[in-house]
């Protein structure tokens, strides 16, 4: 394998995290950049929570929790105290995860734009890898559901994602500009992933920040998008839940068609190799491999198998 | 003793909270009032922390740490990891602390005044006093060094108050208007009582506020100062070196000329006994009593010994 392979993937949370520990196994890890959705990013009492990035960092660094946020045998002194104080605590903060969302603040409240902060975080933690927020600015992801529009965590955490999602909202889109590093790690890039994320809530947040559709579309290295619906079901998440909401096919297709004209390759789980004609009927050349990252082993094959397919990487 | 005595204490931090500690065994506890000090109160990455209030109401509870402030036994999960990922650890917030500040945050972010959060932190410590804060409006102490103007807590803890002070400014006191309830304990006090506190950071600052000194000085109820100075020393903090500083008198004299026409009693330490004819000369009765508050039951016998000499409670 070519050690220099630039490998630069569009990541929302857990899924892109578990991609992105395989990645690292297969490629120079200081070669290896992820662009990071900043549309969970929230205000929890006065800290700066940045849900995506930091699984991304924890699952890097090795001490992701067992669900896949968090941090492993993390303590929850301070939410029991909170609790204690009558404070709701639907948001499962650790201990150590607080010193996270504390650093990340006091930087924040020194002037440090959100990707300074990002950099020492993961710095802090021994990744070698770039992780980069799409965006230094406020670009979050507000979810129109029949109750009425509702921050990310408030849908996905608080309300369980209970709610039926009818559309979303980028408020902060218009205004929002590519954080320093974004278009230059996607123009340089030797291969461009598209994670196996949620296309309406982690990818689409990323691809509304100007400049950054139009750069992967003038991409000179192969682009691929890894399916995050295996047999008709999310592995994570309220994906399917939101394509059926919205009038989408529940299936790899389904999200298949999403990313048409963005992607030159489309990696499907074997268990949906029947749908790879309908993939190519799309425009995308389509990669049939075991998508399931079950465990560092399983991660690192994906990441060999779709790098190497696309000719990123020597098989 | 007559328990329905209502005692309104103008309160600082730790020689405060000591003073309550011993008033609430001789009167009722739920008629005791205390106007607290936030012009140390400022943001620590984010959250707000009001050390005077939590002594206050740590102190009340049982609760408060070793020195006086945070909590006893508290653990440090949060501030270590915090330190691991290089942030600088001055402010020494336990985990259990750390709850405290965040539930403020949630509340006052939820829109709620400074005084209804403090209601609510109080009730869930098992305070049945009043703990209020004397404004809900921002009211910091600046104080003024040769090096320029320091947030107190700057000067205090980050500095360990090593600068030569100058003077103090308050800019928000022409704009703070007395919370809820201040001005109604002033009025409807037996007693009122100005703690053993430093009387530029923690009293004078109470004072600045609108209405609190008309309202202290046409109270009906006797009105007592117990000295924070014993021996020429203070007995915590930087209240010595700034009354050298600013060109006062180091000692119980010294505190009591600020307080002249401001209060009726003057309770000096067996110590200072000798000063006792000064303080007289300056238009306050004097009342000599063990003023060192080591321990419960000297606290107990401070408060019991001050009220009673005033007249609030029978001797």
């Amino acid at each position: 394998m070519p050690p220099a392979s630039r490998v630069t993937i569009l990541a929302g949370g857990v899924g892109a995290a578990r991609f992105l520990g395989g990645l690292v196994r297969v490629v120079d890890p200081a070669r290896v950049t992820a662009i990071c959705n900043v549309g969970d990013d929230f205000a929890w009492n006065g800290l700066h929570v940045s849900p995506d990035i930091d699984t991304v960092i924890y699952t890097l660094a090795g001490i992701e929790g067992e669900f896949g946020w968090g941090l492993r045998d993390d303590t929850r002194t301070v939410l029991d105290a909170m609790e204690a104080l009558g404070e709701p605590a639907w948001f499962g903060v650790g201990d150590r995860d607080l010193a996270t969302h504390l650093t990340r603040t006091a930087r924040l409240a020194a002037g440090e734009p959100l990707s300074a902060a990002t950099a020492v975080l993961a710095s802090a933690r021994g990744v070698a890898s770039t992780i980069l927020p799409v965006t230094d600015d406020p670009h979050p992801t507000m979810v129109v559901t029949a109750e009425g529009e509702l921050a990310f965590q408030e849908y996905f955490v608080h309300r369980r994602a209970s709610d039926t999602v009818t559309g979303f909202r980028f408020p902060g889109a218009e205004a929002a500009r590519p954080a320093p590093g974004v278009l230059d790690a996607i123009a340089g890039a030797d291969a461009i992933v598209i994670a196996p994320s949620n296309p309406f809530v982690s990818i689409d947040p990323l691809l509304q920040v100007e400049g950054v559709r139009a750069a992967i579309e003038a991409a000179r290295a192969p682009r691929v998008a890894v399916s995050p619906i295996v047999g008709g079901q999310a592995i994570k998440g309220p994906a399917a839940a939101m394509l059926e909401a919205l009038g989408h096919e529940v299936s790899a297709f389904g999200v298949a068609r999403l990313y048409a004209g963005l992607v030159d390759w489309y990696v499907l789980d074997e268990q949906d190799a029947a749908l790879a004609g309908a993939v190519e009927a799309l425009g995308m050349r389509v990669h049939v491999t075991d998508t399931m990252m079950t465990g560092p082993e399983r991660r690192a094959a994906l990441a060999r198998s779709v790098l190497s397919a696309i000719g990123a990487i020597d098989a």
